[in-house]
């Protein structure tokens, strides 16, 4: 008996989940802390867990009314056998899936990371490690299952309609749109209004218990940390991998229909190869990942920051290794594997850099976190610009190492394959699904910073003695630049998979113009003749201006949510602080029931407006202005969201540690004017960081995966062409 | 004897220069106040004058080193009489003296304003315009008299080579872009370094006398506000009728060479028509201008604002029906000459719905800055998230604006020519031309804000009357969103024109390679065949993404650079407050010249790294990746650059006009933390809408006149292809 390479990366997907199932028990088996830890833990749970199924319940009908949709206007007329409204429901259950497993190991981990914490800084770190795994292999996990299951079930309905395969990568991440704008809002919210009032005006420590907003800011690190990165980056990892499919799809479809075209490559390309090969290197990150984790409960010699970076260079090194592997066995002897594999190292070689470029941006070790809090010396407002423009700053590396990423990868696969264009932008494909074959390790890395985040504040609410904050702030730190890598690494996989997506959307749209003489005529075209996206087209050039416009309209939408709910979070704990008496005195409790309310309400209503903007968008300008606009659309949202990402997120994250740099005593620490300063930078930079940046990329992969989805009947009814 | 059109145009350009000497004569003439008053005025003249002239001996130098390398490397090799050596040298020489001429007007006027004060709003206002008109009237007469002179004096080689044109816009550009940045980073190191001390720290208000930064704060008002901004419209008005007259020359040039080609239209084309179009719609925009310009004198009853929109619509009304004269007289009875007339009026009132739209984001009669002053009570914080999140709201109906202008021009040529192309990007920049041709009432109306701006320092200054600051205040609430309604008008310009700018480049690249058969070798190209800027091709993607990067990029070297010298002003307004004793009781006068010095040497410090920038970066992309990433350059840069431009223009205006709200004593008024609060947003918002934003305008002129200068040396010798 044979093993079909599709069950080989299905096989990769359960020992994923089993073992982040194994690490979920490894954890639980932790001292949880003395009764007051657990109690803070048990009310941080409830929230959250009442939030998120509030969320599914508005999410779930929305979900359903889509799949019908789709399956009545693409299944049924494309006659697919359901497959992209399937697609569409298994992406959006794992997603909703992948956010609430993560969320349940970091809400169970953290009051155990701080009860280790009173041990240690090892101890700590390498259990704090532990939780953010059971997170980051079920990420990986649903997503290599879920596309690996559709790859399995629908074989032969990919190859001649490969745009079904975007179903799966739409309901992927349009829940994880949801959820990262509502945890996002969520947390901010909570976040913000506790600081302005806790920090800025009473002057009491962060987390501090007598703080009525204390419990929604840790509700919110879950549901937004934890359960919309959970998801966001299980849809990069989804529409990755789709990506990569419908390229091979393409190439395989097209071979079968000629075979002559290929020349030499066409016996490897339609035994499909090309359509399983992508799971693997998703299957291989796996493995690395796991390998590398291992590395962690060893030793901390060099500090945590320089142990998950030992940790993250061992899982890329193992991933390598097994890539090679793969590789030359599944093209044996050809120029094209030894190309793929090049390719393949790329993507792992852009992890490794744009986690140092994040680092060396946002981690107070380096010049631009020590500018910003030295530029708080005179004031808020200095502290901002040098925050914001630190941003901007990262844009730069970043976009180095993307555009090297892109032109390297490209002309791998181009002169590989004997110049042939399919082949290079398939080899970006490989490239990006290399990078997020990685997600493991990494997603490891960052949950690992909510977990301490939570844990930090479980240590001061609980009181715990004073030793054990250091270590939790010090985790906590690093947490913060762990996170503003894995965002990078989301938006450079959104970045690079929308090359892919692009070329996609182009070859769909002119296969089907291809195939119908009336399309051709709508379209002007004499037969041979192929739509082309040219910058010289003004529908094309509208639709740059178009989506260049969405990553900054987005954004106004979520900031402006979290400004209107931490006024109104302001406000009330401004009120309870007034009209309960004792609560500064330890005295009296606060309503923090009425806290996580104004969260809660916010971070769902709030969600309406971006959504439906990255949903009707894509379909407004496709129906209206044809197929054209909305190509330029698609790249200029990638074009433009990648920086604005970059820069949202790289300055939130410069803010925050800014700040906690001055906490460690530098230029006067806690309780100076310029630690005030450096105090509004952090809350400015925290829907930065936190609901606006990260949501661009999720954006981006909106509207990538709903065009395509929709692009049949686009083609077809499509206004003014 | 028959008068050529191009000598009409310079006509044109002559009477708006003696226009703007009458309103020069006319302001000198009125009472520039008491003796007190003239001192401050002579004192901020002398180190406005100052910087300039430091400014021009280091930019003279770097001017003449270009125009001999064009010299050299462009014009021998392409045998154009040294036109495009020329072309520059004009253009810079020209820029510098638009600069130049619109801030000695607004340096002699702001006095003369402050003394009209005192006999209320009418005669202040009707002053601040005549001001601001000897700028307005200036630019438009610079421009226009640089680009009929170029036109006049190489007609010819314009028709066989129409890339010389871009050397005039590539020196306006670059002078311009040096002003904007260094004119910007000197009034807002200044402006940002006075505030946070005086008004944040010792609690004096703005423009205090015992501020020792407050003369650098007025000569900052006037290097960058008024120098910048009329090198820089200036440039706008250059580059949007360079790129129509290189549109025309290639369609004159090819029907020259095959008269069949536009068929009926043949002997309109080679007529030198649409040469000589564009310039006399910017001819009747200066009548238009001085027209609605009387208004101003007559009355005030619908407050300044109210005023000066009337003035405008009575502006725009002239113009179009000039340009109705003018256009029908041109293309007599052809659809064509509907056509253009139809897109035309689309560019004036692409004028009147920019300022309703920058109106609405930055005035406080409106919802967005009443929630930018609401948010404020909750702390700096808030503020800075609402006034962002402004600015990024403000793109939306921006980009309504643009992209229905670029497609409703475009079409409108299209038909109209039946079905040509080139004749639609030609209808495009008609449509931009005839924004243009505003400029003057446009310009009038925003100099007037600089011109109050410095008033208000010299009522201040000088401690005039209580009732005279509240009427140089209120008008200068309405200059804050007039000078937004300018850089929205410049931003928007650069992004029509970048359209049209971009077609060119394409048609020079095709047609350099389609004449020689070793460059359709190099390019993989057939005889016939043309190079496509295609989406689908990585060069493109790549120079697409670089193109995106480069607003961020710069922008963060310019808001840094404003952080910089502010806390280096900080630590000396901190320092002379401490060590000069006597300063807060007006006994002692604090050591101005210092400040004044600071901004000095940050300003051209500074300058050095977003000038290479913006000028290595085109070259070595067009010399490394070749014209199709740099063609993908041009074309990221703006679609991306106006929504960060219009986010950081609009928001700047906004947050500067919250804090005036607040200072109308609304919300508490001054002396509350709420307005403590709008302060430090207004700091933040300074170098957004006075150094970073509006610079992104002169940016992407450069980009795109220096790519057209250097294309044929850049097609010869691109290396990889």
């Amino acid at each position: 008996m044979t093993i079909d390479y599709g069950t080989i990366a299905a096989g990769g997907a359960v020992v994923a989940l089993l073992y982040s199932l194994f690490l979920f028990v490894t954890v639980r088996r932790q001292d949880p802390g003395n009764a007051k830890m657990v109690e803070i833990a048990t009310a941080v749970k409830v929230g959250a867990n009442a939030f998120l199924r509030r969320e599914y319940t508005v999410i779930a009908p929305v979900t359903v009314i889509i799949s019908v949709l789709i399956f009545v206007f693409i299944d049924i007329p494309l006659k697919t056998g359901g497959a992209t409204a399937v697609g569409f429901l298994l992406g959006a259950v794992l997603s909703a899936m992948a956010g609430y497993v993560g969320m349940a190991a970091t809400l169970r981990t953290s009051s155990r990371t701080a009860q280790a914490a009173r041990k240690g800084l090892g101890p700590a770190l390498s259990l704090a490690f532990k939780g953010g795994g059971v997170m980051g292999m079920a990420v990986v996990g649903f997503g290599l299952l879920g596309v690996s299951l559709f790859y399995l079930a629908y074989e032969s309905v990919i190859v001649t309609t490969p745009a079904v395969i975007a179903g799966l990568g739409f309901g992927a991440s349009l829940i994880a749109m949801f959820m990262r704008v509502s945890g996002g809002i969520y947390t901010k919210a909570a976040d913000v209004g506790a600081d302005l009032v806790g920090k800025a005006e009473v002057g009491i420590p962060e987390d501090d218990p007598r703080n009525p907003a204390v419990i929604a800011d840790n509700v919110g690190d879950n549901v937004g940390d934890c359960a919309g990165m959970g998801a966001d980056v299980y849809e990069s990892f989804v529409v990755t991998s789709i990506a990569a499919l419908i390229l091979a799809a393409l190439i395989t479809g097209s071979a079968l229909k000629d075979p002559t075209k290929f020349g030499s490559l066409t016996s490897l390309i339609t035994s499909n190869q090309l359509l399983t090969y992508p799971l693997l290197l998703g299957a291989s990150g796996i493995v690395g990942s796991i390998l590398g984790g291992f590395y962690i409960r060893k030793s901390i010699k060099k500090g945590p920051m320089g142990a998950l970076n030992i940790a993250l260079i061992i899982s890329a090194v193992i991933a390598i290794a097994i890539d090679a592997v793969i590789t030359l066995n599944i093209f044996p002897g050809s120029e094209l594997g030894y190309g793929f594999l090049a390719s393949a190292a790329v993507g792992v070689v852009v992890v490794v850099v744009i986690e140092k470029v994040a680092d060396y941006f946002t981690s107070y070790n380096y010049k631009p976190v020590k500018f910003i809090a030295e530029a708080s010396q005179t004031g808020a407002a200095t502290n901002f610009l040098a925050g914001f423009s630190t941003g901007l700053q990262s844009t730069a590396p970043s976009a180095v190492v993307l555009v090297l990423a892109i032109m390297v990868s490209y002309f791998i696969g181009y002169y590989a394959s004997g110049e042939n264009v399919l082949f290079g932008v398939y080899s970006t494909a490989v490239a990006t699904m290399a990078e997020l074959s990685l997600t493991g390790i990494i997603m490891s890395i960052d949950s690992f910073g909510p977990i301490t985040d939570n844990a930090n504040g479980i240590v001061e609410m609980a009181g715990l003695e004073s030793g054990v904050r250091e270590v939790t702030d010090e985790l906590d730190a690093v947490g913060n630049t762990t996170k503003a890598t894995t965002k990078a690494f989301a938006v450079m996989s959104a970045a690079l998979a929308a090359v892919a997506i692009f070329f996609a959307f182009q070859s769909e749209v002119n296969n089907q113009i291809a195939g119908s003489a009336s399309l051709l005529a709508k379209y002007g075209l004499l037969p041979g003749e192929t739509l082309t996206f040219a910058l010289s087209d003004p529908r094309v050039i509208v639709g740059l201006f178009i989506g260049s416009l969405l990553p900054f309209y987005f954004s106004s939408f979520l900031i402006q949510a979290v400004g209107r709910a931490a006024i109104k979070m302001v406000n009330e704990v401004r009120r309870q602080f007034k009209e309960i008496p004792g609560i500064m005195e330890g005295t009296a409790k606060p309503d923090y029931a009425k806290c996580v309310d104004i969260s809660t309400t916010a971070a769902l209503r709030e969600l309406a407006k971006p959504a439906l903007l990255a949903v009707a968008t894509p379909l407004l300008v496709g129906f209206v202005l044809g197929p054209l606009a909305l190509g330029g659309l698609l790249i200029g949202a990638v074009v433009t969201g990648v920086f604005l990402a970059f820069t949202m997120t790289n300055s939130g994250a410069a803010w925050d540690n800014a700040k906690k740099y001055i906490e460690t005593g530098a230029l006067g620490g806690k309780g100076t004017p310029t630690h005030a300063a450096a105090v509004m930078g952090d809350t400015v930079g925290d829907p930065f960081k936190d609901t606006a940046g990260p949501a661009i990329n999720s954006l981006i992969k909106v509207l990538n995966t709903i065009s395509i989805v929709f692009i049949s009947a686009i083609v077809l009814y499509a206004l003014f062409v």
